[in-house]
């Protein structure tokens, strides 16, 4: 079994960096207090004898070596990156239990045949550079690296530059490595396992993703001296898309998802009339047909919707995965390694997208999920209990100790 | 008459300071760019022979002094700061039509017997500091000082601190001033003197205003991983407020006219459902008991439809006024002047808020428009003639040597 303790000591101790300011964290992809994590990472790291490689993604890869080092190793990783309001353990904990499970090998003196990398993925969040897994997905080849390096944050700063000023771009040409396994551990971001009373989800799926991001277009007039018949009103493009947006995913719910949460207007002032409302409409679906659909609909009504108001529609995919099935023997490894520990647990479909379902295209690939409180997440209140945090770790142990053998 | 060519190289040398992005302005009060540009404005009126004196709302007043000094003053006033996206003439033509008034007074030789006092009225926009007319309206009495000095802009940074950071806090008690007269020329900002063919507009009324900043709070979670029916979406709240704002001026309209222009999202990340929105709905009438009537409805149906939600409505009155009836000796003078110089015009209702709207419960006060092309303000396309110019100055000068006495 791993240190309890000595987790959650590393979780509170990342937790300092980049304070959110609820107690929560903001600690976004390629930010100064992201350099600052990952710095604090790679000490702990290279400490339990690891050595770090980097490739041009920025992704941070330690190894720790195996007896038999010309096996293709096991590959253990999520990220350190959060959202604006970040909660401490998303992303967070599947990286240090992934270091955990590397101080506790040590501890018990043993040896494993294949190496195990330990991995941070970069910039998961896809807050600050949409998309998010932007840097699993270039590592899997389903992203172009150019583009990734071109996506800019709000403020016009660049991937690309960002991670060259940061220090964190190296060498290494991304998913130009073998992968025997991968395993993500992460917090479930949803109330099902709390719910249930379970300590494990054994995650066999995830849902599938289409980021749409949304510009209405209008006219910029003065609100107190427009006639209300010659008004071109962005704001209400962004009203009535946000209601189509919730139709449309309450109609196929329980089996989708849909909201929208990032919006700009322009030029957003108290007596101007909406001139253009920029959003992004979040569509999931763990069925391929059902995402498709939502989708399809939401494009095939929206601009008429615009029109009606005197406004043009534009609009992009800026975000988009299939529902993923995770390796079925590497599910039953999970699987039985909770079994064997005596945890609860239970087949589950992971409602959030992870940089697994990226690597899940390369090479096997399974996660391991834990409860966290009323299923919060993406909001600095996220909780979870040391037990949980413990009992997904020892899956993680057990599970990653039976692929890479001892 | 005054010097048409003077007064459009007036305009369009003040536009080159604190340029917008599309061909119009960005000036917004207290910038830098706004204390640019007061200084140049305050070159020219001391080469115009006016001395200055600055209240502590930052208020600017250049006396030309008349031969019977005792005597209250006549006073032209508008505003310099802008819009974000701001046009070159909204507030700037009155400002500086003052001046041409000023100039051309001087090229004829001619001596008032009242002073005429030049007026640049701080904050009129209310984009930055909310309300509008902000200065203005403290020194009508109607504003608390103290209340002005605290109001914020988005970045935190309060009013009074940001005057005394560009040196424009000036001493004198703002109100302490006796006024014969008060008259504000200004862009019509609306379709009605250009559809109809007028150049000028006497202004007899003007519409009155409420701005409603409301918060909708609701639980900021994963857009993913959350259930459609655990959610609480603040921005379904943005929405239907955005449509019940909507519903209910159209019933009032042409009577009434409402929209919400300025709208900020927490935390605004693409996998985050909204937790919380705030935004401001601007409602206007020329009658109060519609203005009343509209406030009041909406007031009492979005509490109901937020909870409908699961989140929580709050608001506060960030800016009002009645509508404001003109002096209707001075409206006489304004619309006699025209007459006698054969300009084409009509009585007009002012759609927009002016610092004339306050100045009026002071002193006997009136506006003069001219039109602007496609009614279009509040916007960098904002357009207007020279001769449309031109045309609202002869006025000007007509009914201030008419009130002033020569
Ligand atoms: N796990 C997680 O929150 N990832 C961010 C991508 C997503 O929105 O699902
Ligand atoms: N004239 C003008 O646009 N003033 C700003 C106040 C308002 O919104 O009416």
């Amino acid at each position: 079994r791993i240190d309890s303790d000595r987790l959650w000591d590393s979780l509170e101790q990342m937790a300092q960096i980049g304070p959110g300011i609820a107690g929560g964290n903001n600690r976004q992809a390629l930010t100064d207090a992201d350099t600052e994590g990952r710095r604090l990472f790679q000490g702990w790291c290279e400490d339990a004898g690891m050595t770090m490689r980097v490739d041009q993604m920025g992704n941070m890869f330690f190894r720790h070596e195996g007896t038999e080092p010309d096996l293709d190793p096991v590959y253990i990783g999520s990220h350190l990156d959060t959202q604006p309001t970040g909660g401490r353990y998303d992303g967070v904990l599947g990286v240090l239990a992934g270091l955990e499970v590397i101080r506790a090998i040590r501890d018990m003196g043993l040896r494993t045949r294949r190496p195990i990398v330990v991995t941070n993925w970069t910039n998961e969040e896809g807050t600050r550079f949409a998309p998010a897994m932007l840097a699993s997905g270039v590592f899997a080849g389903v992203i172009d690296q150019d583009f990734a390096y071109a996506r800019k944050d709000a403020k016009g700063a660049s991937f690309g530059d960002e991670l060259a000023r940061t220090g964190w771009r190296g060498d290494e040409v991304p998913g130009d490595r073998r992968i025997h396994a991968m395993f993500e551990y992460h917090i479930e971001q949803g109330p099902i396992l709390e719910a249930e009373g379970q300590q494990i989800g054994v995650v066999t799926h995830g849902q599938g993703l289409r980021w749409i991001e949304c510009t209405v277009t209008g006219k910029g007039q003065h609100t107190g001296s427009t006639p209300m018949r010659m008004r071109r009103n962005a704001g209400r493009g962004l009203a009535q898309l946000t209601e189509l947006a919730h139709e449309i995913a309450m109609r196929h719910q329980p089996n989708a998802v849909g909201a929208i949460g990032h919006i700009d207007i322009f030029p957003n002032s108290r007596n101007i009339i909406v001139e253009k409302a920029v959003f992004t409409v979040d569509f999931r679906s763990h069925l391929l047909p059902v995402l498709l659909a939502m989708t399809e609909e939401f494009m095939a009504r929206a601009p008429a919707i615009c029109a009606d108001l005197g406004c043009e529609f534009d609009s992009q995919i800026v975000g988009q995965f299939d529902p993923p099935a995770f390796d079925p023997a590497l599910v039953k490894t999970v699987r039985a390694a909770a079994e064997r520990l005596g945890y609860r647990h239970m087949d589950i479909v992971s409602g959030a997208g992870h940089d697994a379902c990226w690597i899940n295209k390369v090479a096997p690939t399974v996660m391991i999920m834990c409860p966290c409180v009323d299923g919060l997440s993406h909001n600095e209140a996220e909780e979870i209990s040391p037990e949980w945090a413990a009992a997904g770790a020892d899956v993680l142990l057990n599970a990653v100790l039976e692929t890479a053998g001892v």
